[in-house]
């Protein structure tokens, strides 16, 4: 295993991927002990010792000159440029024996951001409204990544340690907690994770190995190098780093980010060869884990099973199926909404859940998409609106504050009672009012200036009028904490009730949970703006 | 279709893809008549005329500024930077009526450079040499690529104008004629054709197109535009052109450069298309066209049926088999030649194709390659010795000068007899003594200096000593050119007998021509240095 580990007795076990290093020291303490490694074959280092406790502070020397935090470290109590915390993972006296995952086609998603979930923004704050959400109706809770990233404040695609759990939301302990919590009261955890970029602030990954290849450019700079020399290492890294959330902190499924932009060429694409070891632990274990992608491609290639030459993944994000739905409420045409142009779109994405499967993208400026034909209902996972929807307008207004009470209302019946899986997004089902803005906490002067103007270059597409809320302000994070007084108020309690009720329905009633794709009619008429689903 | 036609009757018909032009015009002869193309959707320009004959040398005039030749010009009498020259393709009288491609099985390969390849250097100075490769045996010449490049000497790869058939060559009536007559003769003709890169001058598609994408970075710049935004112009663009050379230049099949660096994440895959369209072209014509590619990765998806999600292609090249073979006769290690290790890798060459299916390759820094179980040997290509092998050597020495000759005996039957396709490198069969070395004949004076000095620099992996030979000089061309005078002569005509024998036998023996590699049993003796084929 990568990083410090215990696996068994007292001894630590240490591992590291340090191919460019011609020396590796283990320095524990703020220095005070200094331990050689020894190398090995393809660039790896490694050490079992007795010196380091669970506990312990580390960091790496590199070549006798400067020490850097573990590529792959657990915990990160100074946040990202401090040293690493050795953790033993398996100290956590786990409750949940007796959970078992649920099928695929049962989950009801709830996306949350943990640092604004509550006024605490920590996991424990989180688990004190678990009963709030299994009374909500939902059984899948969706966390947006927990990776750990400079300061307190961030969506989570900032990360910078894959391996170690944000210290402000409680560290690893605090996670595995939450999940065994979640586990007793019946719910699924879902864990966002970014293996398509690390974040611009204590990314030390290149000072270790070719982490990063520039054979591909991508919008966050050089693709994660999963298909040139040296990727081996970076494969292993990332494969590690996801049987790790399962096994060690007994997560039930992942929502992996943006995995377009996880370019690889190789003959067996890095998230099939993950697909093939999440199977082999569940050979070892007997539980099951989900692996769900955010897909800007409409490619059945990702979804389909592995014999049938697919990377294997169980399900799916459709924004597609959101930016009809969208535009059938509000008539929004600026950006990528442009392709879309209401009713009809929605009663195709209820039939072919890809509403562009061959036809020409004014938008992208290319045939786009093909068809997903052979795709149960399952596989796709739909929502009025996400954390990006929101987060990246301007101004970050839900949909609550765009559309009426009433429509509201039908864009959640909408989503609950779809051929596919529903997903709330936080605060939706009382309409919250405050916004979910975008907010970082960077340490470094200049990154945070950039983003603050990059921010504003992004709405030039969007939104032409008003000021752009300072991400880098305490406020602005603070404003897009959820209320949770207003749900005892109207129209808030109405609104929650419904969905409530639409939840129950969707348990409870066969016919609104049919996830068999075949059997579903979906008819437009644009005239009069209806759809009649079957 | 893109450029210049004659349907039908005397009208010609005009269309080009210039997206990113306001305005098209045809300028005719130099400029007396101009006249406007009608902007049609998705970029494309369009314009029926009588005023444009066959032989009229016509540009493109955009935004009524500057005038640049026809993206898919089908002649450059004037080579790259000059006019375009409309070509009526449809006027050449075939004879080949009763032609039949031969099986792929059956196919025995031999490549040729036409500039090189006689005195001449022209299709009819190789016209002129078809009966001698019949004499010697083999059934299909395998023409390196034959797009307009600048200059008289060019490799072929730096061709910028995929449509139209080297001046220097004899044009597209030219290869016409050539191919007739092969047909007449028997022989098949295998075009190699570039669809990965263009060459650095004379390349004038971005002034019409998004032929390029930043996505992708290659050994020779930005990529070719497969996927990105605008790519549905660029797939449309060569897919016409290799439709157009098996439809009106009655092509065989197609050598299709460096797959592996035409970049493209889309859902239907470029070659994959090119197969769908080539199989409709089988179901109009009857004719049967293969697809084999050059692919520096061991993946079977590019030659799986289209049914088993594969792109579909008819074979590769193999270069496995070759550096197998390669070092086991001579023991270099410089280079890609350091993952090889002599007769165990050439046993394991002739059974399972590839020699890296799986193994972590130290040259490449990676894990390389997957298993080729299901893949019939007429899937690979294989010989002692291609263009790149002898060329990309500093003093271009073909194998014959770095070998015994009883060596050389003995390569040939590796190859010639191996349960795959064979496939001989021009003059090998007599051991020409000749070089074949890089030549260019750019025009460009800053391109050409950065030629020599690019050249110089690429042999410090495998070369130290001596002086590379000047590229641009047109002593290294005449250098290059076989002579024929020597087959007369021994050893020479020693070794061609040999040759003819082996190809006989192959011919002729079942038992040696057996590509069921099932069938085939392969073990390697390192002591002896022996391997048993079975």
């Amino acid at each position: 295993t990568l990083g410090v580990s215990f696996p068994s007795g007292g001894q630590a076990e240490v591992l590291v991927w340090a191919p460019k290093a011609e020396l590796v020291e283990l320095t524990l303490n703020e220095g005070n002990t200094i331990i050689p490694l020894k190398k090995q074959d393809l660039g790896y280092w490694h050490l079992v010792t007795g010196e380091i406790k669970p506990g312990d502070t580390y960091k790496y020397r590199i070549n006798e000159e400067q020490e850097y935090p573990d590529p792959a470290s657990l915990s990160q109590p100074e946040s990202v440029h401090g040293p690493s915390q050795a953790v033993d993972v398996a100290r956590f006296k786990w409750t949940d024996d007796n959970w078992q995952n649920l099928p695929l086609e049962d989950y009801v998603l709830y996306e949350l951001h943990v640092g604004t979930f509550t006024e605490d923004g920590t996991f424990a704050g989180l688990e004190e409204k678990l009963d709030y959400l299994k009374e909500l109706g939902v059984n899948a809770i969706e966390i947006m990544p927990v990776a750990q990233f400079p300061g307190d404040r961030n969506w989570g695609y900032d990360g910078v340690f894959p391996f170690a759990t944000q210290n402000s939301y409680g560290g690893p302990k605090g996670l595995q907690k939450l999940v065994d919590a979640c586990h007793a009261k019946g719910l699924a955890v879902v864990l966002d994770v970014v293996y398509n970029h690390l974040g611009p602030e204590g990314n030390y990954l290149g000072v270790y190995g070719h982490y990063f290849t520039d054979k591909y450019n991508t919008p966050w700079g050089p693709a994660l190098n999963f298909d040139d020399a040296w990727c081996d290492g970076v494969r292993r890294y990332f494969t590690e780093n996801l049987l790790m959330w399962f096994r060690d902190f007994h997560i039930d499924a992942v929502r992996m980010d943006a995995v377009h932009a996880i370019k690889d060429f190789s003959p067996n694409h890095i998230l099939r060869e993950m697909k093939q070891h999440v199977n082999q632990l569940l050979q070892e274990t007997g539980r099951p884990h989900y692996m769900i992608v955010e897909l800007d491609l409409n490619d059945t290639r990702f979804i389909n099973p592995l014999e049938e030459q697919g990377y294997g993944m169980d399900g799916q994000w459709i924004d597609e199926f959101h930016h009809a739905l969208r535009v059938t409420m509000t008539g929004e045409q600026t950006g990528y909404y442009s392709d879309f142009s209401g009713i009809s779109h929605l009663a195709k994405a209820y039939r072919d859940a890809y509403v562009f499967d061959g036809q020409f993208s004014e938008h992208r400026k290319k045939t786009f998409g093909i068809k997903a034909e052979n795709n149960p209902g399952k596989q796709f996972v739909v929502f009025t609106q996400n954390h990006d929807h929101v987060g990246n307008r301007m101004l970050g207004e839900r949909l609550g504050e765009l559309v009426s009470f009433e429509m509201q209302k039908l864009a959640a019946g909408a989503v609950i009672l779809s051929p596919y899986l529903p997903m709330l997004w936080m605060g939706e089902e009382y309409a919250e009012p405050h916004p979910f803005q975008y907010f970082v906490s960077h340490t470094d002067p200049d990154l945070a200036e950039a983003v603050r103007k990059g921010r504003k270059a992004e709405f030039a597409d969007f939104h032409a009028e008003g000021e752009a809320p300072d991400p880098m302000a305490e406020e602005t994070f603070n404003n897009s904490k959820l209320q949770w007084d207003l749900i005892g108020k109207e129209p808030h309690q109405t609104l929650f009730k419904y969905y409530q009720t639409l939840l129950r329905l969707r348990r409870e009633l066969p016919a609104l949970k049919n996830l068999d794709r075949k059997a579903v009619e979906a008819e437009a008429d644009e005239a009069t703006k209806t759809l009649v689903l079957r």
